[in-house]
């Protein structure tokens, strides 16, 4: 049996991967009294004198929502909020198991951007923090930004920043493998959605200096042909010069290579033809922008990719349930700069110079240190 | 420490009554490729392809949203969506407890009509049921009505129905009782908001002819001052000769009286003067219409409240688990009236001939035949 019929077999014998459980048993007239009527009057009296206290009588300081409207679910594209609801069941799974974080489900029945922005507004006070998740680029950025200006709780789209912190913290411990520094390093991403945007950011504000951005057309350049807003703005950050040039251009003497596009995008004549010591990460999934023996093959010095089958698996399950975990515990109202910064640190540090090589460079997904670390690095950042 | 103090200090202790679990342990690489990707992805495009089979993949066919907006919580007035939580929680774990139905809490931060509609609708995906909670009246007809209307999954008020439901099961076995028949006694109900509308509409498809329906300023009458759109409703269907009167007046003669109102509007002197074999619901909670000792000197011969510290509890945690667990295992559509008259015929069924006396008409919150015995009822009403 292979693994997706294995995956439709668990789904339909669990008949949902997540459940909603009682913390107190009512079997008796006084728990009845006490978690009900008329007992619970009480805090609800107190949480409306002072609405601070939802967090000591509630599950809202525990509790995340899983938002997403199905538009750019996994590698299937846009397949709609409930067809997505397995993913969301799952991401809810990870962030209890990984960080004992309580998550839900919010499969939406809206695309519209700004219906969507009213009904997590509506929904917020339930939950103490909102996760975004499989929406579509541009809308996520304006989704995303309208939420965090609007709320006070945090709000955080996994796609973009999940994979940002975890592709900085494998880029850290890959930069000392090969014996280079960031700062100095030609950095190249093929991909400029949700994901590739974010990382562009946070590679910058590392200390990143020297990074270009491709389409499946070529290097982001104003003016090109098939440039979006976004890729605009994208292309006045990274390519001010307004070059020209097709990927294989811009791979010649590129440090580092990221792909946050799709299978199949990248050759080993484009491998062969960046500097010694190429970092490769090729994270399209399940089908990376390049085989990993063909990387290597073509001469690449490190090399990553989103797959559990490779070493180096750069999956944002190493994130979101420490970030979530950190925010949540000190109250964060927002996922700052520094929290993602500091989340990244800390999980290249889980590697020691000793351990680190080409062929560990960032931590299991199953490596039991990395939640409670990244909430640290996040609680710390967050009381700075 | 009185109940107040014991609800604060659980509540402290517990910080939220519910929590979102995994039911499946991720801990080895092909747990995470069947629960997460790349095997998820299977059973997502099995739901897009063929979207009922949500209800054999996820969690949906056994989830209850519980919405609230805050505007009616308990006996406690406009206190906010936010305020609500402890509330819903609490809803949420008696439906775990006594129905085996996941529920979930969506507390609103918003108390629009059409604000509401628009986000249930948006976040149905997610949920097999609607379960609407202290939203005041007359908002919540219209909110319940378009939901029912406009979604494929069942939509239901217990502040209206859930209550409607257990006061006929509780009334056909006090009418046995005394020796009487639904369709020749004299009712009156005082307080038309959610759940005296209901009760009214209930009851008389169950039969009742005779009922007269009560505000403070007495008999509902076309015309009357202070007789909004809803009440003039009532008024037409229940008092089409316009009769005008004070409680007082309206008891006399009566059989039967259902009061969902507020503490104390109810004098022995008006229990006194209805006619013999007098029922009386007074269910204003914590404290009722009328004292249950006081309304047995005055020669009432059956007597329920909303409390459990006096026997014939007349409490809706026997209704809304085993409704929505009905309801669920069917994939109904809608909760329609005649699953709401099964289910009150079930709860009446469990008290038996022998059993049945004045203190003994509805059976105890805590009786585990309840919610089975209401779910195989619902099943057949729909089944039919």
């Amino acid at each position: 049996m292979d693994y997706k019929e294995m995956a439709v077999e668990l789904h339909r014998k669990l008949k949902g991967k997540i459940e909603v459980v009682s913390r107190v048993k009512v079997d008796s007239q006084q728990a009845l009294s006490t978690a009900y009527t008329p007992g619970v009057a009480e805090p609800c009296l107190r949480i409306a004198a002072e609405p601070e206290s939802i967090y000591d009588f509630t599950r809202k300081g525990n509790l995340v929502a899983v938002v997403t409207d199905g538009s750019a679910v996994l590698g299937l594209g846009n397949i709609g909020g409930a067809a997505g609801m397995p993913v969301m069941e799952g991401k809810a799974v990870l962030f209890k198991e990984f960080g004992d974080v309580d998550a839900f489900p919010i499969c939406l029945a809206t695309q519209d951007t700004e219906e969507i922005i009213r009904t997590v507004k509506a929904i917020a006070p339930t939950f103490g923090g909102i996760n975004l998740e499989d929406i579509s680029a541009p809308r996520c950025f304006e989704i995303e930004k309208r939420l965090i200006d609007e709320l006070d709780i945090p709000v955080f789209h996994d796609d973009q920043h999940g994979t940002a912190i975890v592709v900085l913290a494998a880029l850290k411990n890959a930069l000392k493998v090969v014996g280079k520094d960031i700062g100095s390093v030609n950095a190249v991403i093929l991909g400029p959605g949700a994901a590739g945007t974010a990382i562009a950011n946070l590679l910058m504000t590392a200390g990143l200096k020297n990074l270009r951005i491709c389409d499946r057309k070529g290097l982001l350049c104003e003016g090109r042909e098939g440039m979006t807003e976004h890729k605009t703005e994208l292309a006045r950050k990274t390519n001010p010069e307004k070059l020209c040039g097709c990927l294989a251009d811009v791979m010649k003497g590129a440090d580092v290579f990221i792909g946050v596009s799709g299978p199949d995008t990248v050759t080993e004549d484009m491998i062969a033809s960046m500097n010694e010591g190429a970092i490769v990460f090729a994270m399209s999934n399940p089908n990376p922008e390049i085989a990993p023996d063909a990387a290597a093959r073509a001469g690449a010095a490190v090399i990553g990719t989103g797959r559990s089958d490779y070493p180096n698996q750069i999956n944002n399950v190493l994130v979101f349930p420490g970030i979530f975990k950190g925010a949540l515990s000190v109250r964060a109202r927002k996922i700052t700069v520094e929290m993602k910064l500091a989340a990244a640190d800390a999980i290249a540090s889980l590697i020691s110079d000793e351990e680190r090589s080409a062929q560990y460079i960032i931590p299991k997904p199953f490596d039991p240190r990395v939640s409670a670390a990244v909430a640290e690095a996040v609680r710390n950042a967050a009381t700075k």
